[in-house]
């Protein structure tokens, strides 16, 4: 340890890096075929609509435009957002609302909010790393749902301590891909309220679905339905127009709105104001639901290139449920695979040329659990079959190879 | 308290909003003159520098620009501004660089990456309300230095606890102005070093010198000088060329600079990329030595009829040191105005046309304590003697009224 590893906080010196960010180095190797980012499809991110919404923002750029902004970000984005939100049947005002910088910093500047060392927060027992260090840098413990991420009741009842919060992903959940079904999200609310738990919804995949939208949100279903429950409902546009801008909204009851906008000022004053003014005029040049139309086309084609490649070739090493949206198969490795649960991913991308995320990953215990994700939004169509195809044959060496290192 | 409002951190909770945002909503009632926040001087933000830049990028933005980045930031944009460190006598790497959403973010990564709650940073008497903050929020105690915000070895043997940390803006700090001569910069470095005290420098303000530069950087210094303390450098792009892209940079040992790439990981994943490229292209363009020199004297120019409309009509009222730099005035309340100090600003800005801020904002132990901070650089030359001419009317009246209720 070097004098200045001294000053590094404890929590954070045992963190690690984000192994989803560690693998984006491998990712750029030439010839590498990767499956493990959540990254959107390169070819859909939309470029020319971006620069035409910029050369209208260029066009008429005041002098005032430059300075600092308000923190909740720009009056007529939020406008946008709210009309927005409305197609997903969630009524809100702009006052209602907080520009974030990526939805990333919505959750993390919840936890800030609103979690003190040693509260606990419910997640489901697979998240999105980043959603679980946010409430690790926060000095919070994290207490796990059931599978689906749906059972507040008895974790509630079970957790020696007081419960504060529930972090829920109904959408397409990262890595499983599930999809929390209607009663069991009206079930969450029903607990949430009558055991005082804030529900913090975060929504970055809800556009992504296949064939059907996915039934109303929490904070839509709480709103509606006069259910009583505190919710707080986070989503982004990275997914659906592009990471680059890392702009993302929080929607939220006034006392907790009024705290995360605090908290934004101690974290960043405000998001950017020219990407905020850029996406503004991308939303209002209407073509949000044509690209979305197109974004769904190529995700719902590309997932059943994966499926199908999966059933073809790894019939005997993967089993999965087929996703009906976002951007993930979580697949359970099966048979002699199994034994390849606990290896070096890394060191089986360099070995085999594809990518992929261990299962541990995603754990809120930090344990192997026996199964992957494979992301189909970024790759080729061709790239998909490849990649399974190199899976495959590397899963077969690695389990052989372990099998005679048993038998040795 | 609302149900909501059970769910919000008691330390948020009895925050309160920054005095200096808050005040942003009557600056822009018609009419009113504003000597409080901090912003840039309007007319100075490099509206035509900035769409030439962002059309080049435009130009040539390929679809991959519109992906997730690194987390450190654009490298290109690292490699310029190690270029202008240089300039600054710092010797860089890209890779000591962590670009930050503001250098408001800087402070508060590094909050998060090195306190621990009921962990102590040093910081002087009078600070920007947002720094104070981050510390709060990270559940740290602020012990205070002296007023040069320079005697650290005595803090540190007086401090109950152990000090991790000392925060300092040597560069015409806010709200003071104040410029730390070149012994108490080598002074605090030595006492940092030998107590095992990590120093964060933050460096907005070091550009804006009127005559002449300011001493080299306590991190420039430790580095030449081979003094062996843990310095963090940040800094930002807001004053110097505009406050709306949100961009500022962090420059620190390796083994901090990792803890605050995984702090920032969770944060928001990265700052906002077009910005990035399009600061690039502002920096390459090599206008930005111009751009100063023209601040430069346009802030010199204000600061003086500034120090001239004080020195004609408030000599009665205000004593101060003139600035050498910077952004601000920090004025105390003389004679019967002394009387005025501990009045509602809001109230005076309301009724007399004039805002400024009182000093008990900038106060690490909340008290007021006779200052006012008046701010030069965003008003016109007339407005600035128009504002000091309504403040000395309204100091005169609130000081009678004052004295006759007291005679009551």
């Amino acid at each position: 340890m070097t004098e200045a590893d001294s000053f590094v906080r404890s929590i954070i010196r045992t963190a690690g890096e984000s192994p989803i960010r560690a693998m984006m180095g491998l990712a750029g190797e030439a010839g590498m075929i990767s499956l493990a980012g959540g990254h959107p499809d390169t070819q859909q991110l939309p470029r020319d609509w971006l620069v035409e919404a910029a050369s209208t923002v260029l066009g008429q750029l005041r002098h005032s435009d430059l300075q600092y902004g308000a923190t909740e970000g720009l009056a007529a984005l939020r406008d946008s957002v709210c009309a927005l939100l409305l197609q997903r049947r969630i009524k809100a005002e702009p006052g209602d609302l907080i520009i974030t910088t990526g939805s990333q910093q919505g959750m993390s500047l919840l936890a800030n909010a609103v979690l003190d060392p040693g509260d606990a927060i419910a997640m489901a027992p697979l998240n999105y790393p980043a959603a679980m260090q946010c409430a690790r840098y926060a000095g919070a413990r994290i207490v796990t749902l059931d599978a689906g991420g749906e059972g507040l009741g008895e974790v509630a009842r079970a957790a020696p301590m007081r419960v504060k919060a529930v972090y829920v992903v109904p959408n397409f959940a990262n890595p499983t891909g599930h999809l929390m079904p209607t009663e069991a999200r009206l079930r969450l609310l029903e607990d949430a309220q009558r055991l005082g738990i804030l529900i913090v919804e975060d929504d970055p995949y809800g556009d992504l679905w296949f064939d059907r939208a996915p039934p109303d949100s929490l904070y839509a279903m709480n709103q509606m339905q006069r259910i009583g429950a505190t919710v707080v409902y986070l989503s982004s546009f990275s997914k659906t127009v592009m990471p680059a801008l890392r702009l993302g909204l929080l929607c939220a009851p006034p006392a907790i709105r009024h705290a995360v906008k605090l908290v934004k000022q101690a974290a960043d004053v405000h998001s950017g104001l020219l990407e905020q003014r850029i996406l503004d005029a991308m939303l209002r040049s209407g073509k949000l639901t044509g690209h979305l139309d197109s974004i769904r086309a190529t995700y719902r084609l590309k997932a059943r290139t994966m499926v199908e490649a999966l059933r073809t070739m790894a019939e005997n090493h993967l089993s999965f449920r087929e996703p009906s949206g976002g951007m993930f198969v979580w697949a359970q490795l099966e048979g002699d695979a199994r034994h390849v649960a606990g290896a070096d991913w890394f060191a089986f991308g360099r070995t085999h040329r594809v990518l992929v995320l261990p299962g541990q990953a995603f754990a809120a215990d930090g344990r192997s659990n026996g199964y992957i994700r494979l992301t189909f939004a970024n790759p080729g169509v061709e790239e998909i079959r490849a990649g399974i195809k190199r899976l495959v044959a590397g899963l077969n060496a690695e389990s052989t190879r372990i099998a005679a290192h048993a038998a040795n």
